[in-house]
């Protein structure tokens, strides 16, 4: 298998997709997720168009990914100054990951009528720009922003820019087609003119506002570019950028490329997902390879044939990805893999003991109902624990009531407001023999019953006053039952220590914060007790 | 030009997606729909193997479109039995329809394995097929099941299938790669062998699988394939059928071929969304050339490239598929995106005016407390004709209180529960002179005040009761305050034409929900006043 080399920027590119916004926090955990996965390089971050994100890499400098290298992001430098006086580059190096990408234009109308430069003062900025970076000891990723418009309108001027920064020191070269609109065998047919040209790694970026991307990444590879950017899910400025979940499917189960470590492969739809929870974003079901009805089969003759020989209607094997099989509107799939799920909490239960299938059954009646247990792994080991006898709840809610009253100078139409307490929680516990009843007020609902729960339970377990919610996510899940759909609450809670995730799901958002909020402080004093 | 035939798949193949059902007056208006595109072929129904589409074909004798040719689907003739036998070709045929497509097998395993009939049976149940349809005065597509799997496993065989299908008259051919995973190079090399050999119009139709139905498509068309099978929005059974949007977008702007009649590409985008609200299916923002973040700038660089000239990061005119720019507000995006969204509410606002600078800090203001008007335009329309005052909001909210109690035996841990409705809202709300005083209960606190919002304002604006919540979003915004973090909720509306997002702020998700849907009713009816 011949190796390429994967860059993924879902936190560079992927953040200026419409409705994605990171935290610090989640920026530390889709890093965490791709280092898993096996991904060479993770474009990080623009330090010098966006202060944020210095944060961010001092954060990292304490943990390194086991496998993948940081890179961040900037452009070549401003005209009329020195590539060391320029305040984005020094920026850019107070990052301080071991490799840079730098963007400048190939595309002659861009460098005259976007940057208002000369052809020559760019090729300058160019040579300055990655001259100076060698001297600061990075790996320097070259991406050719619009090289394929570029070369249509000038091709000699855009092979030119690239010859400016090969000859600087370049140690790769990435053809981007920026604004996305290229058919395949154009970029089949000009990778290969520049690879024939250039004595060094050649890259492919594309964005898929052409509905190509992923072919396009395939065919530059076809070319024999061996390094790709995209972003794993797909996100991206309008189109999104190459999906790479799909990208990585294709080129290592079909044509004997790896782009990740073998032994991964079968993480690509837990990952793909895991960063769509950290989004707040649905995913497609229908995306290629990792989509929920990827391999989900409807029609009579297609079902029929799957259950003969599964070659018939699926290009690959579900499992290969991570992914299952699922034939809708009977729930007969995916046992097997969560059998694995179940052996990670009880390592000593048979795979198929009557006891496997009555927790598969439960789980998936769950499944059917909304709960979603990947990215939630605290509720799913507090449930199988409990499903297996193992575990009893150490408190019970006996009641539980809400009152609300908004204070109306402050429910304007879409004014700033000075928020009040406007929500009262009252809540019963038991524990044992013993109850409490208590209240408390908050800044609405969810805030008032964490408030009261928390009163109630300190009596009985002090060590709760370590753990705080870290985060806080509503999912909707059947939008067409409109504010009466069932929504799902995923609470993520940290202790100093942990993170850990919990769920609830219910049509009430009350009812499902509450069952997150209970479950987040069980797995507290389950992992007190171990 | 050249031409290209379409047949769009959308009431058979995309039927079979996931979650899509379609009555019979849902297929009536996607013909409509269809037809008034210029689209050549539809593909309307399976009657043999769905008797319910028998209905729809009986009412479309007396509703002719004006430009499409109806076509029905079927398969080959059952073996050992004659074709004027074969009780699916006779529903067929029932059908009335001018046009027929028939699939049958290319792929030897599939003849052995699924269909369980020898290979010179299945050719000669190919032959048998389409020589009575032709003497039934069809126009025959023959759809060769599996091409391009069946090509690899045995060549000459799945040649000699289309050599049976073309000597006893077909009138096209198409190549189908029904399982989705084949590469453009390979779609490329084996379209352009069979044009070479054959003197036939010859067809392509692609699935997703790979995420490369799209760029499929196209190659073949490069190779000479002159028809085309798709779904205008890419619906289909697992990752979908071939997006025609995207294929007609881009062979048409970019490729000299036309796909439907010149002057009405620009109907483009707004057929695939009439063609997903009558699905119920919300489309992806990212979808190429008729997506709503098709052409959504961010980064304050793109905003700024757009704005010197378009061509610096958009691939096409949006206008020239009915699409549209958006420039999304953003801490990425600067003060002359905002005046620019500013002016397409209020036209005659100087760039550079106090007013402008006003608005500008007011909004930026909101915009750090947590507002993000990228996405929720209909809350920002408002706030700017409200702060330009021209505009005074139709209702008061005078009182709103909510009351939840949680049954106990439903909140437990995490363990699927029967959801009852838990929540009282009562709410006062002044219009004009007039008041109103109603309360409702609903699943959760957000569903009982909408419930009552609507039913005291429904007595003033009956236009109301049209309008649906699509979608409803909670982020949390600063999750070091836990449960008192505020939240941002953005709600999806819809009145079956438009949809528009409106967003509240608040650290209480009632009050933030409240905020949102107050001006989700503000917003239809600004627009129905206009």
């Amino acid at each position: 298998m011949k190796k390429l080399y994967i860059l993924d920027s879902t936190l560079r590119d992927g953040a200026q997709g419409e409705g994605i916004s990171f935290s610090v926090q989640d920026k530390l955990k889709i890093v965490t997720a791709l280092d898993n996965l096996g991904i060479d390089y993770i474009e990080a971050g623009n330090p010098g168009s966006n202060p944020k994100d210095m944060d961010f890499f001092a954060l990292m400098e304490s943990r390194l990914p086991k496998h993948s290298k940081l890179t961040a992001f900037g452009s070549t430098r401003r005209k009329n100054i020195k590539a060391s006086d320029d305040t984005n580059l020094q920026s850019l190096l107070k990052a301080n990951t071991p490799c840079v990408t730098i963007f400048g234009k190939s595309w002659d109308m861009h460098v005259t009528n976007i940057l208002r430069a000369s052809l020559d003062e760019n090729l300058e900025m160019i040579r300055d720009t990655i001259s100076f970076l060698k001297t600061q000891d990075k790996e320097v990723i070259y991406d050719a922003e619009h090289f394929f418009d570029g070369f249509k309108a000038n091709p000699q001027y855009a092979l030119d820019t690239l010859a400016a920064a090969v000859e600087s020191g370049a140690d790769s070269i990435c053809l981007c087609d920026t604004n996305g609109g290229a058919f395949p065998d154009t970029i089949y047919e000009v990778t290969k003119l520049v690879i024939d040209k250039f004595v060094i790694p050649v890259g492919i970026h594309t964005h898929d506002d052409g509905g190509m991307a992923i072919a396009n990444s395939i065919m530059a590879v076809k070319a024999g570019a061996t390094n790709i950017q995209g972003t794993l899910a797909g996100f991206g400025e309008r189109c999104g950028n190459a999906n790479l979940s799909a990208v990585i499917g294709g080129l290592q189960t079909k044509a004997h490329f790896e782009c990740i470590p073998t032994k991964n492969l079968i993480k690509l739809t837990e990952t793909v997902r895991i960063i769509g929870e950290i989004a707040n974003v649905t995913l497609s079901s229908n995306m290629p390879y990792v989509g929920i009805a990827a391999f989900a089969h409807k029609g009579g003759m297609h079902v029929d044939g799957v259950t003969k020989d599964p070659r018939s209607f699926e290009h690959i094997a579900p499992e290969t990805v991570g992914n299952e099989r699922r034939i809708l509107m009977s729930e007969i799939a995916g046992k097997s893999a969560l059998v694995e799920k179940v052996r990670k909490f009880l390592p000593n239960i048979e795979r198929n003991s009557p006891e496997a299938s009555r927790m598969v059954s439960i789980v998936k009646q769950m499944e059917h109902e909304g709960y979603q247990f990947e990215g939630a792994e605290g509720s799913f080991e507090l449930l199988v624990l409990k499903l297996a006898g193992v575990y009893t709840p150490h408190f019970n809610i006996e009641q539980l009531k809400v009152i609300d009253d908004q204070c109306m100078d402050s429910i304007s139409h879409s004014n700033p407001s000075v928020d009040s307490l406007s929500s009262k929680a009252m809540i019963k516990v038991r524990v044992g023999d013993q109850s409490e009843i208590t209240a408390a007020e908050g800044d609405g609902p969810v805030n008032a019953i964490d408030k009261a729960l928390r009163k109630a339970l300190e009596i009985f377990f002090p060590q709760i006053a370590e753990i705080r919610l870290a985060d806080y996510k509503v999912r909707v899940l059947d939008s067409q039952s409109a504010t009466a759909a069932r929504v799902r609450v995923l609470i993520e809670t940290t202790d100093g220590h942990d993170y850990w995730t919990t769920m609830g799901v219910s049509t009430d958002i009350i009812k499902a914060s509450s069952i997150a909020l209970i479950d987040s402080i069980e797995y507290k004093l389950l992992k007190h007790k171990n």
